[in-house]
């Protein structure tokens, strides 16, 4: 398949992106897994099985808004969880979804959400201009039966305005934004208020 | 504009001090945000909403001693606690303010101030020579308003000499120096004490 | 000796291992040491002594089934260990043995085995496709006597199938699998996941 | 001063020394000293004041048994307290000391020694050749007066055998080896010992 120069960049940008956010221990093994939406509504994102830190343009593949597969590549089971954010949020235009230890630690420990509330940092999300904001951020159960999961989220984001990111339990976390830039800053603000919130309730870092 | 050799040294400095403090992890999403002193009196710093470890001569723009630009760039909301020290301290010539996580737990815990002594590390702080000193560190509340943050630090400053940083509440610290090099040394000596107090915080209360 | 050319490939893949593996500082000091099985049968594994995270080609050396040396230079006391599991699983081609950190922690709370269950990340091991899954990690007094040492592992999986790893008490632990790739994988997931169980438990018990 | 070939490898080897102890974020702000003596008996040092992860070979000074200068540059106040290992010691050709922070938290927690026993990783120390053995790293109060330092280290070097470094309370660690490789292999053993020990004490690293 000739890929298009949109997604050729796209590509890049998220081999870029994966080496950034293994730099910090965010994706073990080869967990994660990372899109962005191209002008056209088809979206590029990473096939499964492959080590985040050391992703080449190979390792991304093209499907269309109901996640299938346009070069004939296997999708990860996950890719409904992407698309479905596409499809409720237009200006949403990049998921990551990293595997961070503090947002497994969060998940043992804060049950069905974590409250992030008056730290400087919640204005690294889109929107949020002053400190004295909160945010809330749900944590989903895990479920290897993807729409199931997806359908959990969805009914979810009816109900929740002003939601920048969900925990899976046990696994990881899902954050999008309007860029690849945005959402990695999201990932950092997301990882650094998590890490927060474990050491001031008595995680001992080990 | 054309920008002075001067100017230019100081922000190739700041960028290769960007690089240095966010390899710490102390710069997190865009946050954070650093200045240089010229020998005219006028200032280079960072213009907000750019990764500090990915700056570029570019994200550094020029302003007056009020904070005013003088090149067109918009300055960062906080420049005024940049301009009100070097106005305080004739001998400052930079100013750094990174978001280290340590910072913000200190003022989860410490509340109103952190004492530092009885460590080798102090005599990393201009004029310190021995272990046997003590360094308090103030801790502000956290306000979107910097004119009034700006004032309620300036009234600290005219009550306590001796004074090498501040912290502001759930956002980071600010510290100075005659040197960028001594500022980093002083950001180093931090956030390392810090991490004392705090791991040794959690000893003595659990 | 003139090695061939599978030897020269496993010895690469080995060196760049060492360096990832490194990097995490799962291998301090001199400890540690990693081998490849070749298709003729024979070892490649990494002579003691070396800083894992800086091996050189001729930091290889080259055994038979028994541990003999076939290259004239002195293989490790700890090379039975690996013989003994290239023995037992003739799928199993690479073996990795570090000292992260964690693996001591836990032999020192969690005593005779740790149980990892119900996290994402147990799907990075061979076979496992679910984190509705259970995997037990035995854990082994330290022994200087590689032989006895040696037996008991025997004992252990002979009586336990699905084990992935066991962990050497105050010492490190063994992971094994098809490819270098895959037990890369392994040793992530390992740390990840004991990183998980030592602070959740410092939750709990302090 | 024209320097001999063996003082310039020295130089060299503790340049590439001090990066990789700061790599590991043992010598913030410009702490440490490290030092290796050359076949005549004189000592290359590290000069004061400069940041050891940023060494260039003009930061690295020549004096005698004595601690003399022998090239008109000015030795750090704590010089003494290498030239008295290198005398005690006919052996030993390299002295190290780091602030690594878990020295530091070693000292406010054990007070006077900290003992390490029951870890592999003690086979690192040279001449050691099982985890069954027992190290004690004796603790000092930190005191700016180097002679009455060097002279209370001398007092306990003089009836203890079998000692391997020592920490000084608040301030770091000092260690030596016959060369620059065992010593840095030392450094990683006792930060990694160390660490094993705070956290099993119950330090919260936050």
């Amino acid at each position: 398949m000739k890929y298009s120069e949109a997604f050729l960049n796209a590509a890049a940008d998220l081999c870029a992106a994966g080496r950034i956010i293994d730099s910090k221990e965010r994706v073990p093994a080869t967990s994660g897994n990372f899109s962005v939406r191209l002008p056209d509504g088809t979206i590029a994102i990473t096939v499964s099985g492959k080590h985040k830190g050391r992703l080449q343009i190979e390792d991304i593949m093209l499907i269309d808004a109901e996640a299938n597969s346009l070069d004939g590549k296997k999708p990860s089971a996950e890719t409904l969880l992407h698309t479905s954010l596409y499809k409720r949020f237009p200006n949403v235009g990049c998921v990551l979804h990293p595997h961070a230890i503090n947002a497994v630690l969060v998940s043992r420990i804060f049950k069905t959400e974590i409250v992030l509330e008056d730290y400087e940092l919640l204005k690294a999300f889109n929107g949020i201009t002053t400190h004295e904001s909160r945010i809330v951020v749900p944590i989903f159960a895990n479920d290897q039966d993807i729409p199931r999961l997806a359908a959990e989220v969805e009914r979810y984001l009816d109900r929740h305005d002003g939601c920048y990111a969900y925990v899976i339990a046990g696994h990881g976390f899902y954050t999008w934004g309007t860029t690849v830039d945005e959402t990695l800053r999201h990932i950092d603000a997301l990882d650094y208020l998590f890490d927060c919130e474990l050491r001031l309730h008595g995680v001992k870092k080990v």
